[in-house]
């Protein structure tokens, strides 16, 4: 029988760390050794035997962990936000002395999350048209929002790439706002509806047919399948990567 | 066997009069007994002995059409715009004069559309949120749709009736187009698509849940089961009625 | 400045029964005067002044909970199933002996769910085609759902009453139970996926044009303000009522 | 500036080959050489320049004209149904004595189409749910759609590769059918409703997540930018390819 992968949750009282507890806990090829909070010991987790870490702390602090990780030769997936270009790069380094160690840092562990965007991409080569709708709580203070920016741009330089414009409008005359923001060329509607959580629609027309590609994350549950997936893939990534895409066999 | 109906189409030469002409020979309980194109004489419509003309000619003509047609007690069913107030009242003064004829003026005959925008209506004054989707090809000129825009505006006067006032939105930090047009307090956003041909959506939220109101227009086609409705019921209703769904059963 | 509602709630410890106790705390009309659960005497409503009990229990108790409401003057907004058609006998004729007192029992709060039935069965009297597809979690055991049947013998009933069948179907090869079930001549199709609560889409269809009417239940909480609305509006509906489409301004 | 693909049509005079006539005559790289109806001289194809065939014909004559093309060095893109397993054989050995020649035989040139399909086999092997919807004009005699079912094998295969079963699925009571058709495990459902063309859902759910891949077909010019391309990329792909999606650039 194949030996459970012993996993320590760092954050493990937040919100989505907590998630991730009881994700590690109900998987049957992992084994929870470790839950840190926000004033326990790093130490702990090599005491454990831990061999990789989930970090879902806070921005402050993550770099640190992720170090410590590094340097005791535990692989990590990173959910935490704050990796400026700075960071990643001291990182990069850090890995080159510790060739065999993996890291993923992902903005975004949605399983759906990820395969809508990479697909929309992919597909908004071979369209004529294409736009963004996405649609949040309206508790949300930015509009669009960051995942639908992303999206965007990741489309215009596709477009752009295979020499596709911008997509045919011949509004002459419009209500400010009614055509939406203009995201790289791309435009981009938000909703905002009482009820919802947090979905997306990418939609792309040619000569009568459309494919609409949606995502719907109704719960922070929804993160977890991505958590795991990075678990049982980092060590055979050595290095860094950013991006769960990294990890899917996409071939996009 | 009940008689068929003696049925007139002016207009028959353009686009939808065309189609009204093979919806009326289709018709089982109807006969096509004149179509007038631009430069035919009125008065075939008297000598041929119809009951009911359809109007689908342009604005220049409509009116003076009407008039004929309810100065020789037929009753007329017309989707040609251009019917301004005052035109209105002018009719309503000559039905007075002869009452029994019934004229059904309608600027949308797409009986779905007519059912989505009253059931849009009443819907809003029960949800804490209400936005409006709609799309429509590339060639669309202008932006939100009249269709959209009347809906917007009917949802508004429904919701201050029952004294609810705009959708929540915590929104600040906004690009510039991104939260759609404001139509009475009312978001509105209008997609433009290849392949597309017009749809619209109305999205209503409430905590937990969601209704969304539908419909697609694919066809011309999708007029006609409206103004066959029309000459079915035009007999029944006196006077001057504006909009299909006074036709309509819905007690709304 | 108007008094604030005096509301009991029965079954408070339940799942939906906890809902109302905090939807009744947070409406500013209302004032939570009692919550009382398996074990508690009833006569403790009385006692705390209710004019209003929200019965949120179970098939066994909630006829008697009712019939001591209205024995004592009190109103009745009742989400507890099991009230055959001789139960509902039995409290009509309690209720003619307390005239002024009133009850509503209603199987399902969701005012978007509620809505969507109603407008679904009014619009199939006007499209050739009408079907249904519900989609749940995967734990449900029963398919269709019971919503999904009500909904589909309205419109069969719709139908039958303007002399409309079943919809056009030249199926001749089918593997089965591709076509869905067959609920009074209306085909109904259930998606069960992990991820979903509850949802329904109505789909008609006619020559060129499609209607679509849909609800998402995405939580609890989307019974709430329909119970709140029921709370509010019993007191002027002396005697029963069956289903929450009786208190909306539907005119349907 | 660049030569003109010299293209012949074949079947010129069919539903799909006069869209192809018009297309090919549109394209800014491409000059209509030859358009050949049913008793037309295949030889004429050689007289008049053509490097490319596009043949849109009948099975009884298909597996003749590609032939025909191939053995004088034109390359071809064949839509026509008919290739069994033993035909296509036949062709490889063929193609084997003329290098350089290239083949696409397509049963579905709608890129839209084929891009849903292999997005939604993709992402398959990520989610624990996958179900299909289809939903086309009631005239269709087939439920479901040959689409479908192909949609549905590749799901199928795609889970079994990576050790998924089966959908979770919790039902004990169904009314028939309404659990949709089994193809190999995927659950298919086949709406039918007046004023649709041809559309496909492939909804995809995991904890707390749905992704959703639609592809609306409203009219067979949506085959002709997949056509188009299959021209441009024929020539670059010697020997024979089947399906379009072997020369989208997708790495599925």
């Amino acid at each position: 029988m194949a030996e459970r992968l012993p996993v320590a949750v760092l954050g493990a009282n937040g919100r989505m760390g907590s998630e991730a507890v009881k994700a590690v806990e109900s998987a049957p090829d992992m084994e929870l050794v470790a839950a840190l909070g926000r004033n326990d010991a790093l130490e702990a987790i090599v005491d454990a035997g831990a061999r990789y870490v989930v970090d879902l702390t806070v921005p402050d602090a993550t770099e640190r962990n992720v170090r410590f990780a590094v340097e005791h030769g535990i692989h990590a997936v990173v959910g935490t936000t704050g990796w400026t270009g700075e960071r990643l790069d001291v990182l990069r380094t850090l890995l080159a002395e510790h060739p065999g160690v993996g890291v993923l840092i992902a903005p975004n562990f949605a399983l759906g999350s990820v395969l809508a965007t990479a697909f929309a991409a992919k597909a908004s080569r071979y369209f004529e048209s294409v736009e963004i709708v996405e649609l949040h709580h309206p508790d949300k203070v930015d509009a669009p929002s960051g995942t639908a920016v992303r999206t965007a741009q990741l489309i215009a330089a596709n477009r752009t790439e295979v020499g596709l414009g911008g997509s045919p409008d011949a509004t002459e005359k419009q209500l400010e706002g009614a055509r939406g923001a203009d995201v790289d060329g791309v435009r981009v509607h938000a909703v905002r509806l009482r009820g919802l959580v947090a979905h997306q629609e990418v939609l792309l027309g040619g000569p009568g047919e459309q494919l609409t590609i949606r995502h719907d994350s109704f719960d922070r549950a929804s993160f977890m399948p991505g958590v795991l997936l990075g678990v049982r893939a980092v060590a055979e990534h050595p290095g860094l990567t950013v991006g769960l895409d990294g990890y899917l066999d996409l071939g996009l």
